[in-house]
């Protein structure tokens, strides 16, 4: 199968972010699988264009997109993707989303394809703490998230895809307040979520 | 310098301490000192005694203690020991400890000899999350050392020692819900941390 | 405006519930809109049935279930209501939910069509702390929630329904470990979060 | 008896300060004992001398000082005082502290001489959440609750003295991020931690 994993740039006065860290470091191969690495932009709208061009390109047979979430403590694959987009925060384009509906004949809420369960489990045996999402919030992640969902339900039914966050690392968390988590153990982790996403 | 690094052994339930595996990790010489390692029971009053026949066997120049503190996200060495003893779980004899003082004629607090603040900011600039606490609780740790701190205001008068607190690892926190730290990541912090404390 | 505002009973081991104990003090009347309290069991399906027959026999133009979110510190609005359940724990009835669909041709998520954020908006002007939440879970809550959303989906195209979270109550939470809201303060957001909705 | 309560007034750019909003609404006599209400500024070294002061004139047998510790769920008597002030905010004289001792020739900590954990419990008998707290901080409370008990140490050994720490107000915390606790309910705890601390 051919996997395509994309990782959002630095973001919001960061230097680095784990999500585009972590997938340039997962092998090119996972138990057979091809994986294709795409950085994208933090960038409402942007950040799908780049991915869909690339599903053009590649035709993969599955999407993983990877972002963080500051201040969880563990790798969490994401159950749902909502159309609405909110945040005051500007995205790396300087402005933040006008809020609303993402698509306006789109569905509220589109299911990932992947056996977020059965990857949480993976994650788990690989030692490492992982627990589903229910919610990939209202900014860039659930943005990109549910704009390949629409893509999805739209032109490309037999496509599977989802969405994992990751925590801070280590070197984003210094100051002690926040969980975090090593590179290392986010490659591993994304490595077991992924085996097991393409085994179903 | 001769520093004596102490860890405790599992406890209530867990399979595994990050306080000894990260301890048995560090190197045997950390900056040009001697790096004495030792597993302690976590049970209260014998690991002091534990402690203290390899202070007299050692005759060590400082004491760094190394204890799980589950819940934190940090390296965090602790400010004060201080002289009260509590907790309604049993440690590792079975019993929970009898509330109240731990020394009929101790101080009430005893501040670390430690430079706690200068070991957070080394912990930090090798990229860790750190933290300084003001509290070590009431349980098998703040009881350890508390006693240290209170034979040295006794008998070793030029002795220094504190006490570090690591997070879970991964492993003891696969459900999500608790903030950890890989052991790598813990034995860098510590070695970063005794290698300042051994400076100053 | 006829409003149906109900709460669950008590669930879990606990003897009382918030949501029911909130929602009877509610007054009967809020800006000129009647209200109507309902009592609803605390059990997977029979929640929505008893909801279903009030909403035949009061024929309300707006419905708004209050449940409780123990460990949130504030009045909750939920954004949408999705089609999964599971959860380990018994409900009233002594068994846990089959875990999956709760509407084997429902869509994945329905929107509320409550204005949450004005909701949010007023509470806070009543001085109380509130938040938007993007996810309901996936217990009897967002059960209840869903069920309603498909109601309205297939059967009653002009019903507006919500669902609203509220914390524990302080005597929930004595041992100090998860935030509480005094019922006073409860009545007064609950009260403030309708009265917005109803002019929408 | 004779009780002397102080609350400090707001700080930090809030406009209200729980503390004193709570200490001027206990009653004049609780359980047949004069309360004494102090309001008290938000300074270093001040607050200390407004108390004392306080304590010349009025000759309590009993000082409880009231802060506020933002992010606590629940009503906290501190078990000990340090010997330590830190801190990058300025207070209400507009500058921060000088880090290190409060008292060049102070012991390390002080205890405090109230019944603290009869006083959780006499609170959470009153339905509301409350634990032990072994840390105050090292900013303004901390020194506070340290000038009284080195006073007391030197001065006034019959004195008995303590520190409770109290959470934000609803209306402090309306973005929902913070736990908070009714300004009604804060005196009711308040009023039966007081009333037990008089009994022992």
């Amino acid at each position: 199968m051919k996997i395509l994993v994309t990782g959002f740039d630095p973001f919001g006065g960061e230097k680095i972010n784990p999500a585009i860290e972590a997938v340039k470091r997962l092998p090119d191969e996972i138990a057979g699988n091809q994986i294709i690495k795409l950085e994208v932009p933090t960038i409402f709208y942007q950040s799908a264009e780049v991915v869909k061009k690339a599903i053009e390109k590649e035709n993969p047979e599955m999407v993983i997109n990877v972002g963080q979430a500051g201040g969880r403590s563990a790798i969490t694959p994401e159950r749902i993707a909502i159309n609405f987009q909110a945040g005051s925060t500007p995205d790396n384009s300087g402005k933040g989303p006008k809020e609303g509906k993402i698509q306006a004949d789109g569905l509220d809420g589109y299911f990932t394809q992947l056996p977020i369960k059965k990857m949480v489990t993976a994650i788990r045996h690989a030692g490492l703490p992982a627990q589903v999402s229910n919610s990939a919030g209202t900014y860039v992640c659930n943005h990109l998230f549910y704009e390949i969902q629409y893509l999805i339900h739209h032109d490309y039914p037999n496509l599977k895809a989802g969405f994992i966050h990751i925590p801070y690392l280590p070197s984003q968390a210094k100051n002690g307040r926040y969980p975090s988590m090593s590179l290392d153990n986010m490659v591993t982790g994304l490595t077991a979520a992924i085996e097991t996403a393409a085994m179903c």
